[in-house]
């Protein structure tokens, strides 16, 4: 099924179902009212909104709205915990700045943000960058889980938008905010692209109206979601909600006449940048500035939009 | 007022009101049932807890009953982000693990512990140790916000436990959990100590029985709570329920006969390695082993305890 939250003033929103093809949705209202009441008590209340997704998918929900996008706050609005893994070690080698290591860290998550809601930035000239990436929200996973134990943990798969501040050192600032793709979905609506802890979807990369990435979130993603979460468990346990993202979705790249190539574009600027490096000696494209947007989206093998499309401009601070 | 939240078999608990001689409580309900309730509308919610809690301390509260500080979780038993920052540097120094700059870095929220619950370990041969910690939760914080201004929206002040796992290297895997006071109280009851984003009073730390630490909160804390929160909103906002841990609790050493003293003890283990590697060339203290107690209390000029005790045990995974 697929599940968005609607923005109402409140901090926590309004659970909707949305239907398969992101046109109608449903307030879930009389099952649970927020996304992390659901996350709470998966077992009981995911097999209603079940009922319910399949009644809207039929035509015969009663009380189904148009879906708009953009009334979605962040599918999870705030998360007691997020987490950033390192997946792709093809970023990390092409950024220089690891050795391509298993590694996960701790990330703010006291606000996510909707797939049409600005990024706020005090100044541009901080080297703002955004980043595609996979994310999944899990269950309760235990101290010490395996891999494979915690991967049957994942509940909901999006689309995020991590912003960096490439120029910022200090890392509880140069992480500012995440975004996230209008609908969270569950790992039967992926079918075969879910497979190994691994989303195997092209994830379309849209800067200032022009395609920059078409990069697999399958082929190259180094460390799987079960890898990772084992890592983050090892020492205590995972509580229901918790949210791990990817890291910057990389392809790598290969030699062609003696040039390394990199067709499948780029997830991030930083990867740009890094890239021309290795080509021409010098990075020439200049990070995100105010009014830039940036577009991130999947579609599956229907030529569907998956999750919904994150479609966001960088604003100043005070417009 | 002092706040606690009682064990209800739920994620969140039940939000009490608690005298200020700590002996009787009274449930919040009819005002707020959680926690987080308060902490999103504490300009409302704030008022009445409040008279609730004069009600209380004047004997007039009809269903108040004893207070047990064991069948309390955290009072915010989950955050949407907790941060812990490196306030004082003599801890920075003694450990050689910083130069004692300025620093935040994001910790996990998904799980707090109450001050009575069990410290659970996987391995107790990961150079468990404890940090004796001042934490506050806040209120929204605006980002780019002054250290003046951040310090405005502080509501709440706690004792805490930060767990540190010294022998794991991942930062992931190496703080795995943290455990607070019984009660979280209102700057109003700290008087005169509350002063200039700092916490005046001596937090006592028992190891096993015998009392290793008396450190003065106050009187060494190199980087107030403002400074902190100014840090850590630099680039973004801070929303209602923000935790903000200061980091291990230090008073520098001082020279007498050539040596260096610290007469006040100390507040986690790996201090006390580094004060008998400095002195001796090798530490001998070891760290924390299955059935260790450790218990942190700061007492009021009246020889009251503020915040209750945190009074736990280290035990197995699977006992």
């Amino acid at each position: 099924m697929k599940l968005a939250t609607y923005k109402d003033g409140t901090r926590d929103g309004q659970l909707v179902v949305v239907s398969r093809d992101l046109s109608t949705a449903h307030y879930a209202t009389g099952i649970a009212t927020r996304m992390q009441q659901a996350l709470d008590d998966w077992g009981f209340i995911a097999p209603q909104l079940q009922d319910l997704y399949e009644t809207l998918n039929n035509g015969k929900a009663r009380h189904a709205f148009p879906f708009d996008p953009a009334l979605c706050m962040a599918p999870l609005p705030r998360a007691y915990q997020r987490l950033t893994g390192t997946a792709y070690a093809s970023h990390a080698n092409l950024l220089g700045d690891a050795d391509g290591a298993l590694a996960v860290h701790q990330s703010p998550s006291d606000t996510l943000q909707g797939a049409h809601e600005h990024v706020v930035c005090a100044n541009e000239n901080s080297g703002v960058d955004f980043s595609a990436e996979i994310a999944v929200i899990t269950d309760d996973v235990p101290m010490g889980a395996s891999a494979n134990a915690a991967l049957e943990e994942v509940r909901l798969v999006m689309l995020s938008n991590a912003i960096a501040l490439r120029q910022v050192a200090a890392a509880v600032q140069s992480q500012p905010v995440a975004s996230f793709s209008p609908v969270a979905v569950t790992l039967d609506e992926l079918g075969d692209a879910w497979a190994d802890g691994t989303v195997h979807l092209t994830v379309q990369v849209t800067w200032n109206g022009r395609k920059v990435g078409m990069c697999d979130a399958g082929t190259d993603m180094t460390y799987p979601f079960g890898k990772l979460l084992a890592h983050a468990c090892k020492t205590r346990a995972l509580r229901a909600g918790t949210l791990l993202s990817s890291g910057c979705i990389s392809n790598a790249g290969f030699e062609k006449n003696g040039q390394t190539e990199w067709p499948k574009g780029y997830s991030c600027i930083a990867e740009k940048r890094a890239m021309e490096t290795a080509r021409d000696g010098k990075a020439t494209t200049d990070y995100m500035k105010f009014a830039d947007t940036v577009r991130i989206e999947a579609k599956g093998k229907d030529g569907q939009s998956v999750f919904g499309a994150i479609d966001q401009e960088l604003a100043p601070l005070h417009a």
